[in-house]
């Protein structure tokens, strides 16, 4: 049984997420679906690209949409709408808002499944943090991300006066890391546990020292960190920052017996070389698992934290027990 | 609403499992159960220790049993038996029967759930694997064990004649594991993956060098393995290397874009002061899980691929979906 899948937006996640379907071979890719004019966008699969409005004459053909868009503006309106006539998929990732967000998607999905949230974080690195704490109820968890680009602190830098183009990457400090191998359960500020840095590509003629001093000053985004700028040539920028790579590392330290001192450490790490692949592979998993849950009729908005394991697989039940178990 | 747990079987797992009860705000230890004389066993808790056939009078005071025998002779009895009475948790762990013991399981308990094999291996590192291969089919996965405490090893040492004493460590090579981190899928004997260590003490008078050769040369145990002997003396054994730390790294490399290289890393690791106490706090997570199944009517034998995680947690969904998703 193929499981017929179309995607909804065609940036860099729905890019990532066309390469895992290819290469799931219980998928098909039936449609792109974008909000851009469809004969304007060329994408790499030989299937056709339609309007969104386009999708709702299509519910016989798809079984699961993978939603693509930005949580900032495209789930909003585009994760109802589609969750009312298909299984959904995305990656929602505005944490404050997921309850309400998912409130919607619930009340959207009568007959239909949607995996809200799904990716790395949200995702994998929510489910190491709900399983360690489970685990290790006398502990103490921890999420270091990077070394990676930050799609939003690039803008914010990118919005500077003066600035043609910035990358920014996310670093972990490593004592950090250190300090909670330790199992000490230490307390950190922002500044303790991440550092920024930045290549920035300034306009010709701009002031370099106030582009600096401007960065850094930036709450929410650079005040509350070291923050490291590079000024370098367009063509450094395009040549050795084009890349997305991401990851991090959700740790837990806990104890369970004070009389002996027995500590634990849980670790969890992404390596990602391409953020937006790994996460449109982890969203075609949870696409199989909506288009599964959905056959057994298990409807409604679903998170990581509700879906078992053996959902996410090509491989049978059977043979995972026997093979991984 | 106070989860009742039992606990079958008083060893190191056992105990662990106590403390780990202890530590839930949402569970009671009502009795302990064994094999021995009921009698002569002290246990740490204030509650009734009984025989294991007084169980059977039971069934309406204990919500979820946590069997904590061996998986050699204990489990394969004593599962069938409970899982027909009581909802249980066990930590099977003879990989490669494990089908054949889900399947008795599973004919036991048409109205109890039981969680097989649950633990860290069989347990946590087997979720990492189905995870991993289901987000990165295009990949290969490694485990790597230790350094710890291998009981079986121990024992095969313990029965070379003129051996008093002994504790064997289970070491991972460093190079191997970094050689998995480059994304070059490489092949390993199981040489190159782990090696031994033994500490032993020896009887007075007996012939070191021949149990040397003679621990070296057992098949399946040491013959493939670089091992270590260290002899020591009685008190060394006993004061530094009473405790049993264990470990390991689940890990996964794999590929999303074969024309960009785009290379992903996921490693998962634990570095556990105690085996059994561990291995007790994750089987008491799983206890929770089963009786909450139970309580749902989804009966039968589970494994940790079939369980959502966010049966695992005291914490209700909604706040794990607003704090930690």
């Amino acid at each position: 049984m193929i499981i017929r899948v179309g995607i909804v937006g065609y940036g860099n996640i729905g890019k990532g997420v066309e390469k895992a379907v290819a290469a799931a071979s219980d998928m098909e890719l039936v449609a792109v679906f974008t909000r851009r004019d469809p004969d304007s966008l060329k994408i790499s699969s030989s299937v056709p690209v339609y309007s969104v409005e386009h999708a709702e004459k299509m519910t016989d053909d798809i079984d699961v949409m993978v939603l693509c868009g930005g949580s900032a503006t495209d789930l909003a309106e585009q994760g109802p709408y589609f969750a009312a006539m298909f299984n959904i998929v995305d990656s929602y990732d505005t944490h404050a808002k997921i309850p309400e967000y998912m409130a919607t998607i619930d009340a959207a999905t009568k007959n239909t499944t949607a995996v809200i949230s799904s990716g790395w974080d949200p995702g994998l690195f929510s489910m190491m943090r709900l399983l360690s704490e489970s685990v290790l109820p006398d502990g103490k968890g921890y999420t270091f991300w990077g070394r990676g680009v930050s799609q939003g602190h690039s803008d914010a830098v990118r919005r500077v006066d003066g600035v043609k183009g910035a990358v920014q990457y996310t670093i972990p400090i490593d004592s950090a890391i250190d300090a909670v191998r330790s199992g000490r359960r230490p307390e950190f500020t922002p500044r303790d546990k991440h550092m920024r840095e930045c290549y920035v590509v300034a306009e010709s003629g701009a002031d370099k020292k106030r582009i600096e001093e401007t960065i850094q000053a930036m709450p929410n985004y650079f005040a509350e960190y070291e923050t490291i700028i590079n000024f370098v040539e367009n063509n450094v920028l395009i040549n050795e920052h084009a890349k997305m790579p991401h990851g991090g590392i959700v740790m837990h330290s806990g104890r369970t017996c004070e009389r002996d001192h027995n500590e634990h450490v849980i670790e969890f790490s992404l390596k990602l070389d391409s953020n937006p692949e790994f996460t449109g592979s982890v969203m075609v998993s949870y696409a199989r698992a909506a288009f599964r849950m959905a056959a057994e009729g298990q409807f409604g908005a679903k998170t990581v934290f509700d879906v078992p394991l053996v959902y996410l697989s090509e491989r049978d039940r059977s043979t995972l027990i026997k093979e991984l178990l």
